[in-house]
C-alpha cells in the first residue's frame, strides 16, 4: 500500500472555496525523478484559472492539485539521477502537483536553492525569475545600457525583471496604479517609477527624452498595446507574458514596421520537458551566483499555511499584493 | 559649369502623371560614393507614395527623383574608394534618385552585379532579395525543413522569397488571388499554391497537417492578421514588410503567448548607412554567388523606357504584374 500525503485538491472547479487540504497517495520517483519534500510553492494567476477549470495541467501532471512552482528538500531520487541527493535543497517549476507535501519533478528541470537564500523564501524564486530571466535575457536580449519597461511593476514577475534588469546594467521604467508599490519597487533598484493612470506613454517618452523603451516586459496586455507601440524604441522588442488585463487589442502594423519593432508572446508552463531541462540549467548557471552574491532576492509578500490556500488565493486575485504570495506546509 | 542628365521628375505632388523626364545637373561622387551609370531602375510601391507626397525620401537624398534601387555601370569613383572601379557592373538599394541616367550612392551600399546575369535584369534584384532575404534569413532565421507562408506570392518580394526558400531547403506555400500568378509562382519553385480567398487559413492547416507556417511573410497586413495568427506554427515568426491592405488589424495576445509566436516589422529605406552596408556586405558575400550558380533569379514582369514612367507606375499599381516592373535608359 503507498504511503500518503496532505494536498491541496480543488474538489470541483469553483472559486477558492472548492480548495481543501486532502489526504492522497503520495507519489514515487519514477527514473530521471526528484521527489521533493516541499517548504513552500507559490501561488500564480495561472492557479486561480485552473481551480476554476479553465487551465487544466498538461498531461501527465496531477489535474487536480494545483501549483507551478516549488522550493524544498529533496526526499528521495529516482533511478538514473546522478546530479542530486537526498537532503539537498531544490527549487523548480512544473506541470502542477506542488500544492502538496510531496512533489514528484523531473530531476534535470530542478534548480539548487541559492547559497544564502533560506529555503522557504526560495518558494518565490522560480517561476517570476526564471519567467523574466527568460523574457528580459534570452528572448528579448536585453543588453546593458538598455532601458526596460516594467507594466505591473509590483507584481512577482515585475520584481524579479527590476533586479534582473538593473544586475545587467539596464535603466528600468515601471507602471503600477499603486503608489505604495512604486515606492516599494523603486526600494529594489527601479529606476523610474510612473503612475499606471492614461499620461503613462507620454511620461515615459519624457524620461526617455522622446526615445523610448527598447524592451517592453508586459504583464497585463490589451489595454496597454497602443501606449507599447507608441514607447517602442527603433528595434525595441516587447514581450507578452501575461493578459489578465485582456488579450484582445488593435495594433498597428505600419508603425511596427516603421520602427522595425517585434512582438513576442511567451508562456512557460506548454513547453516542453527538453525545453524546461535547457532553462533549468542554464538558470543555474548564470542567475543563481546572483542569488548568492546578492544582487537577487526574491520578494515575499505574504506567507499562509497550506490549509488556507482559499485566503492566498483571495488575496492574489486582490491585486494587492507586492511581489510572491506563498503556500507553507 | 556642372554636367546635366535625365532623370525622371516629380513635377508637383500627385498620380503617375506628375512624373516628366527633365534635365537636371548631374551628381557629383563625394568621398567615399560612387556614380553609376543605370541601366534599370526597379519600380516599388514607395515611389508611388513618394508621388503623391505620402512618403518622403530620407534626408540626404533627392526628394523629386523617386527610385530606390538601380543597376548599372560604375562611372566614377569618390576619394577613398577601394573596392570599386569604373566600368564595374553595380546594383544596390539607396534612399531616392534613382530614377535617373546617373545615381549617386555610398560605395559600401552597393553591391557586384552577379555573373550570368545581365545588368538590366539585375535591376529587378536589389530590392525584392535585400527584402526578402534580411526578412526570412536575418531577422527570422528560416532554416532547412521549415515551412514558409508567403502572401501576394506574385509580388516582386513573394517571387524572390519562393526562390530564396528553396534554395534554403525549406517549404514554401503562397497565396495569391490570382491563379495565373499562382501558375507562375509553381513554376518559380512554390511547392503549394493557395487560392487567396476566405478559405486560405484552412488550406494552410490541410497542407501543413495541422501544424502551420513556422515563418509566414506578410506583404499585405491587416487584412491577413487574423488568419496568420491562427497559421502560426508554435514557435513561429511572422514578418510584416508591407501594408498595402491596411495598417491596423486586431490581435490576440493570448494566442500569441500559446504559441510562443512572434510579430515583427520591418523596412529598409529608413536603416542608417552602416546597417545598409553591412547588409549589401552580407548579401554580396551570402546570395549573390547563388544567382551565379543558377538557384536564384531576377523576375521582370516588364521594361518601360524611363519616358513611359507614367505607364510604369500605372502598372504597378494595377496589381497585375508578376515580378518586378523595370525604367530603362
Amino acid at each position: 500500500m503507498s504511503e500518503t500525503m496532505r494536498a491541496v485538491i480543488i474538489t470541483e472547479p469553483g472559486g477558492p472555496e472548492v480548495l481543501e487540504v486532502r489526504s492522497v497517495p503520495r507519489p514515487e520517483p519514477g527514473p530521471g525523478d526528484l521527489l521533493v519534500r516541499v517548504s513552500t510553492s507559490g501561488v500564480n494567476r495561472a492557479d486561480l484559472l485552473q481551480t476554476r477549470g479553465s487551465y487544466p495541467a498538461p498531461k501527465g501532471f496531477p489535474q487536480e492539485i494545483p501549483g507551478l512552482e516549488y522550493a524544498g528538500t529533496v526526499e528521495a531520487v529516482g533511478a538514473g539521477v546522478r546530479d542530486w541527493t537526498p537532503g539537498a535543497a531544490a527549487m523548480g517549476i512544473t506541470g502542477g502537483g506542488a500544492y502538496a507535501e510531496y512533489v514528484r519533478v523531473a530531476a534535470d528541470t530542478a534548480v539548487p536553492v541559492p547559497e544564502g537564500v533560506a529555503v522557504d523564501a526560495a518558494g518565490a524564486i522560480p517561476e517570476v525569475f526564471f519567467t523574466a530571466w527568460d523574457a528580459l535575457v534570452l528572448q528579448c536580449a536585453l543588453s546593458a545600457g538598455e532601458t526596460l519597461l516594467v507594466h505591473a511593476v509590483g507584481s512577482g514577475v515585475g520584481t524579479a525583471a527590476v533586479q534582473l534588469a538593473r544586475d545587467l546594467g539596464a535603466r528600468v521604467l515601471g507602471t503600477s496604479r499603486t503608489p505604495e508599490k512604486l515606492e516599494r519597487a523603486v526600494a529594489l533598484g527601479l529606476d523610474h517609477a510612473v503612475p499606471g493612470d492614461a499620461s503613462w506613454p507620454a511620461r515615459v517618452m519624457e524620461i526617455t527624452e522622446g526615445r523610448g523603451a527598447d524592451v517592453i516586459l508586459d504583464l497585463v496586455g490589451g489595454p496597454y498595446l497602443a501606449g507599447n507601440q507608441r514607447v517602442l524604441a527603433p528595434l525595441g522588442r516587447q514581450v507578452v507574458v501575461g493578459v489578465p488585463g485582456g488579450a484582445r487589442a488593435e495594433i498597428d502594423l505600419r508603425a511596427l514596421m516603421g520602427g522595425r519593432g517585434t512582438i513576442r508572446g511567451t508562456v512557460l508552463r506548454a513547453r516542453p520537458a527538453s525545453e524546461k531541462a535547457a532553462l533549468a540549467a542554464r538558470f543555474t548557471r548564470e542567475v543563481v551566483p546572483r542569488f548568492a552574491a546578492g544582487a537577487l532576492t526574491p520578494v515575499v509578500d505574504r506567507v499562509f499555511p497550506a490549509a488556507e490556500a482559499p485566503e492566498a488565493h483571495r488575496l492574489v486575485a486582490s491585486n494587492r499584493t507586492f511581489g510572491k504570495v506563498l503556500l507553507e506546509w
